[in-house]
C-alpha cells in the first residue's frame, strides 16, 4: 500500500430537468442546512461511477446513470474536514422515485440560472456547468483559468 | 478525517505530438519496463492538476499545462497493488528539455495507432483519446459502454 498521504475522492451528481438542477438540503455538517449536489465518498473496491450511482440513490431514491464526465475539483480547502477531490459526473435519471432520505434532509429542484450559494465548491462546480453546455462540453478543475476558451483544435 | 477506506487518486497525462504520444519505459514493477503514459500519486494538500504537472516533470523534465480531462479510470484492478483510480489529462508542452528521470528508465515517442500493449489500463486510456479526438470531447470512466455514442442535445 501506499505509504503517503493523498487526497480522499468523492464524487458529486448534476441532474437536470428542464431548467432546474437537483439539490439536498444538508442534513449534517459541514455545510449544515445548506444546498449540495447529491454525492459523497468513494469506498475502496467500488469505482466512481458506481460510487455516484450508490450516493444518489442512497440520497435521493432516483437511479442514475453517468453521461459525462464535468469536471474533478481538488482543491485542498474545497472542504473543512480534510482534502477530498471530487469527481463531477452528469447524469441522468433512468429509474426510482425521488425521496429525501440519509444525509439529505430535503430535495430541491433549483434553478440552474440562480444558484450564487452552495455547500462546498458547488456554487462554482454549476457555474462550470451552465459554461459546459454552451461549451462542447469542455471539462473543468479547481485551478483552470474560467476566462480562457479552450482551442480544440490542437 | 475518513475512518473509510478509499480508492488511491493518481494522475497521467496525455502528451501528443504530430501522430505520436509520448510514453515512458517504467523502470520499477509493476509493469517494469513497459510502456505507460508519465503520471503518478496525488499528495494531500496538492490539487490533481499540479500533480500532473509535478509528476510529468519529475520523470520527462517537460513542463506541461492541463487543456482537458479525458476521464477518470477507478476499475479496483486497474493496478496489482492496490485500488487506484486516475485522472487523465490531455496536456500540452509549454517548455522544459525532454530528459528521462526518476521512474522512467527511457522516454519514447510512440505513434497512437499502433499502441495495443502498456501498462495498467493505460492502453483503453489511448483507445479512448483516439475516440476522443473525433467526439467532441466526450469524457470516459471504467465500466462506460464505449459503442455507446454519447447524445449531447440532453
Amino acid at each position: 500500500m501506499s505509504s503517503y498521504r493523498n487526497p480522499t475522492p468523492t464524487v458529486d451528481a448534476i441532474l437536470q430537468k428542464g431548467s432546474k438542477v437537483l439539490m439536498v438540503r444538508r442534513k449534517k455538517d459541514p455545510f449544515k442546512d445548506t444546498l449540495a449536489l447529491p454525492g459523497g465518498f468513494v469506498n475502496e473496491g467500488e469505482t466512481v461511477e458506481d460510487a455516484m450511482k450508490r450516493e444518489v440513490m442512497e440520497e435521493t431514491a432516483l437511479e442514475v446513470e453517468p453521461i459525462d464526465i464535468l469536471g474533478v475539483y481538488s482543491d485542498p480547502h474545497r472542504d473543512p474536514r480534510m482534502h477530498t477531490m471530487t469527481v463531477v459526473f452528469v447524469a441522468i435519471i433512468i429509474g426510482g422515485k425521488e425521496k429525501a432520505q440519509d444525509d439529505a434532509a430535503s430535495l430541491e429542484w433549483v434553478e440552474l440560472a440562480g444558484i450564487e450559494k452552495a455547500a462546498f465548491d458547488h456554487a462554482q462546480i454549476l457555474a462550470d456547468y451552465r459554461q459546459w453546455k454552451g461549451n462542447a462540453g469542455s471539462t473543468y478543475w479547481s485551478t483552470k483559468r474560467r476566462s480562457t476558451q479552450v482551442d480544440r483544435n490542437y
